[in-house]
């Protein structure tokens, strides 16, 4: 019998996400059934999305939801065998049993010097996510100027140097000096603390005077407002997340971009990597190809312990992490 | 010699245009030179667009912008002999001279039976704006569910019957009885008046359950917000106008609609007739061909007197007229 422990969303988030919110629990696994595998969180991802999924598709009581790197330790599945490693959908579970469907095996050529964790971000999800808005939302060309907020996080990071590979100028915008200092080290050509600045509007027209022909929202609220003033005419903008707004009770406020939308004729188009689930494995490995050459740098801001998920979650949403933040069970 | 009147902006607008912002002026033209004509103008357009225009783009004392039908008065323009009728960039103005280098001939089988007022509404730019906006921008396909606001304006009535030619299930919100009678006349399969029913999103779901698969947006403000939530997954939004925030002083504000816009994979984009200029001319072929066939019905709501154009365009931004609102000189 193998004991799992599942941590449960004891009650729904008002505001930020607290410790209370969660419960630890424990249940024992019953065998794998002929199909089934039985699998062991090796390294659990924490993401933005999950707080407004949990509002949307969870109840009280639900394990939270979530990907994780897991190793096969019992198996009667022989695509799966024991030992081999998946990415699987198995939630904020340390145990689980799947019936392979849900599971995605490693990619074949994945590198022994790199750590399987990053199958969670640069070479997963959040890779996936900044490949596919970059060039499937907004066609990115050689030569225009791009705007990242968020951008040292597990996405923006990624969007930035993919943006940088493809030949064009790249402005981001961070939360700390320290996150500032990492994304000039990645190769960005300008990059400001929006916490610090005196003006967020002249910290984006002195980065970029021209305006920008992409951007690539990943915070929302008054950046958003802010941001979408200082496209360029035609400039393009991919909706990937808008995390200053998920804890809010009441919805935040803002003045309404439409007249700017309509006069500059911008295309404003959110998006899920899911979308692309045929281009996953070709672009995984495109994206290891980046890596292995240098082109992709990453960080990964690691909390240790299943039973501190609910920390690095917390964490991440208020921004402690430079990077991909990930939970090593 | 010809005298010209002309309207000027003596103040720039604050809040709702009033009479005293406007100016009339007269002056004498001076002969037409080589290459020159000289233009009467027969219908004049007022227009949304001039409202947020007039602040962007004008200084007070400056003649108001827009386009009329006029006649060519006297010619040393072979392309345009006397008594030819035109579209002409001239704005505010009774008479006035032109290089021709901005004047559109009236199509040439232009039928006798059909006022040349229509080269201002349904067989000109606001017929052109929402056939782009439902080809080029929406893409809409047969079976589709459209929504449009300021339905029984000149565009927004153009919108639905396109949308119903195409094979659509078309939804349309004005704000008043009659304009909501006018809807149902011209096909659309649902109506409502804005200002009357007791939840403008009630309203919206009762006219389908399923939502929006597309929206041909002329309103914004909170018409917006409410809408965009209840829009299809990769739904569509074209943002033709804002008529609902022109005349905010302070912007209006209301939640950011970003969320939706990236779970439900939105496309929201802002355009102008004027991106697809090298298709109008088979553009307003295809407009007249349906309007011969009985496809594309119009109503006009005609000012007399060029002393009354500033009437005209406080009636049009207060939602005065069903269908387009023109001035005959």
């Amino acid at each position: 019998m193998v004991k799992a422990k599942s941590w449960i969303l004891a009650k729904h988030f008002v505001g930020p996400p607290k410790n209370a919110d969660f419960k630890l629990q424990e249940e024992e696994l019953s065998k794998p059934k002929d199909g089934e595998v039985v699998l062991e969180a090796i390294f659990l991802s924490v993401d933005p999305y999950m707080r407004p999924f949990s509002q949307l598709y969870m109840k009280e009581g639900d394990a939270m939801i979530g990907t994780q790197v897991a190793k096969v330790i019992q198996s009667k599945n022989t695509a799966f065998p024991v030992g081999s490693h998946v990415v699987s959908n198995s939630g904020w579970r340390s145990h689980s049993v799947s019936d392979g469907t849900d599971l995605i095996p490693i990619i074949s050529d994945w590198p022994q010097d790199v750590s399987l964790s990053l199958a969670l971000g640069s070479i997963g999800m959040p890779g996936l996510t900044a490949l596919y808005g970059i060039e499937e939302v907004l066609g990115l060309q050689k030569g225009e100027t791009l705007l990242v907020n968020a951008a040292a996080g597990a996405v923006g990071s990624v969007v930035g140097q993919i943006a940088k590979i493809k030949g064009c100028k790249v402005v981001g915008s961070a939360g700390s000096d320290a996150k500032v200092a990492y994304l000039k080290e990645l190769g960005f050509d300008e990059a400001f603390n929006y916490k610090t600045v005196s003006s967020l509007e002249e910290a984006l027209r002195k980065a970029s005077p021209d305006g920008y022909d992409c951007f690539f929202e990943n915070v929302g609220g008054v950046f958003s407002s802010v941001a979408v003033q200082q496209m360029k005419n035609f400039g393009r903008i991919a909706v990937c997340g808008s995390i200053s707004t998920y804890n809010d009770g009441t919805p935040q406020t803002g003045s309404y971009p439409l007249i700017t939308i309509n006069l500059k004729q911008l295309k404003v188009e959110g998006f899920m990597q899911s979308r692309w689930e045929h281009k996953h494995p070709e672009s995984l490995k495109r994206l290891m190809a980046w890596l292995k050459e240098g082109k992709l740098q990453y960080r990964e801001h690691v909390t240790k312990g299943f039973e501190n998920m609910p920390a690095a979650f917390i964490g991440m949403l208020q921004g402690e992490n430079i990077g991909k933040a990930i939970v090593a069970a």
